[in-house]
């Protein structure tokens, strides 16, 4: 692979995340107009509405279609699949609107669960009553059996995900936008918030398209 | 204590639920009207207001005036309590519009933790994504991780939950209106659907006032 400056876009259902050769940067879906962009670029989409306007633009490439799929399921996200992909032995865990966890074990993908993201969670412990309403507590301890309202609904968040993620016996890689938050949870866990984004360049070397 | 017929109810926030010596039945909170009970009835509540209302009824008994409250926190569930004073050894699993865990070992109350009921958890999937609204699959195999996403779901509802409540390494008891179905994930559970009432029963032996 020559080294030009290539450019990258994961876009989810809210955002499109691109990477250049300096930094990365997000742009809201309904700001953004792709076909402002005349450089070849190479993204991945889980936003079904904003797929169909990207097959149109010939500068767009969509990465999935150079992806081996029979190793994964049918409905599994491209995101995930792109993490996956970037990684050889690992447990991903991958912090947004949902929390995905997938398993890597000498280069195999073993499967993967999604749990409900930060936003989504608190939500649900407010509408199962006004007594729940309180935002994670980031810093307990999770030796320790709560004893008080914010405690419990936080320890039924993080430690059951907690216990579940390190049951894999595997390091265990963090990323997604709420990785820093999940950090001081996943205390050894390394931070890598270009996973997806690494995914990506070993698929687009690997098909040597670029 | 005499053998003489004892009538208890548990509120909660959709319904009376009574236990004569014969059987137990649920009455709608706004259906049904309190003071048409002229028997003694001890009860406990988490329902505001109805607690106003009981308050007012004189052959309403409050069983939770009966309680040494110290060994619990302010803000815990009545119920919760309830639960726990009815065991010696155990993680008590109570399956309602939310999961109460409470860990008793040796007869002192650990603490305990808050997850989302089965209604609530599959409302946040739906909400998350479209992608992601499907029931809960309760003969998932626990230990294949999944490639499919309503097992992917379904796993990090009910896998997460069961790997923290058997990491305590005591008897598990399985309570509350969603127990048969949780029952197929914890298989070696006990199942106890009057636990609440046992407590009660305890707590109103215990302080000799029936």
């Amino acid at each position: 692979m020559e080294n030009t400056i290539m450019l990258l876009c994961d876009i989810g259902n809210t955002s499109y995340h691109f990477l250049n050769d300096r930094d990365s940067y997000k742009k809201d879906i309904d700001d953004f107009e792709p076909s402002d962009i005349r450089d070849k670029i190479y993204y991945i989409c889980v936003n079904e509405n904003v797929s169909k306007k990207l097959e149109k633009l010939d500068n767009w490439i969509d990465v999935s279609d150079f992806i081996d799929k029979s190793k994964y399921y049918e409905t599994m996200g491209i995101d995930r699949i792109c993490a996956v992909e970037a990684v050889n032995n690992a447990v991903i865990v991958d912090a947004g609107s949902a929390v995905t966890v997938d398993v890597v074990k000498n280069e195999e993908f073993k499967g993967g669960f999604i749990y409900p993201g930060i936003k989504a969670m608190k939500q649900t412990y407010a509408n199962i009553s006004p007594a729940l309403e309180y935002s994670f507590n980031f810093d307990l301890d999770l030796d320790i059996m709560p004893k008080n309202s914010q405690d419990a609904i936080s320890y039924g968040f993080l430690k059951t995900l907690y216990s579940e993620v390190i049951s894999f016996k595997l390091p265990i890689l963090l990323t997604g936008g709420d990785a820093q938050e999940f950090k001081k949870i996943f205390k050894k866990a390394e931070l890598d918030e270009n996973l997806i984004f690494d995914g990506m360049k070993y698929i687009i070397e690997k098909a040597d398209i670029c």
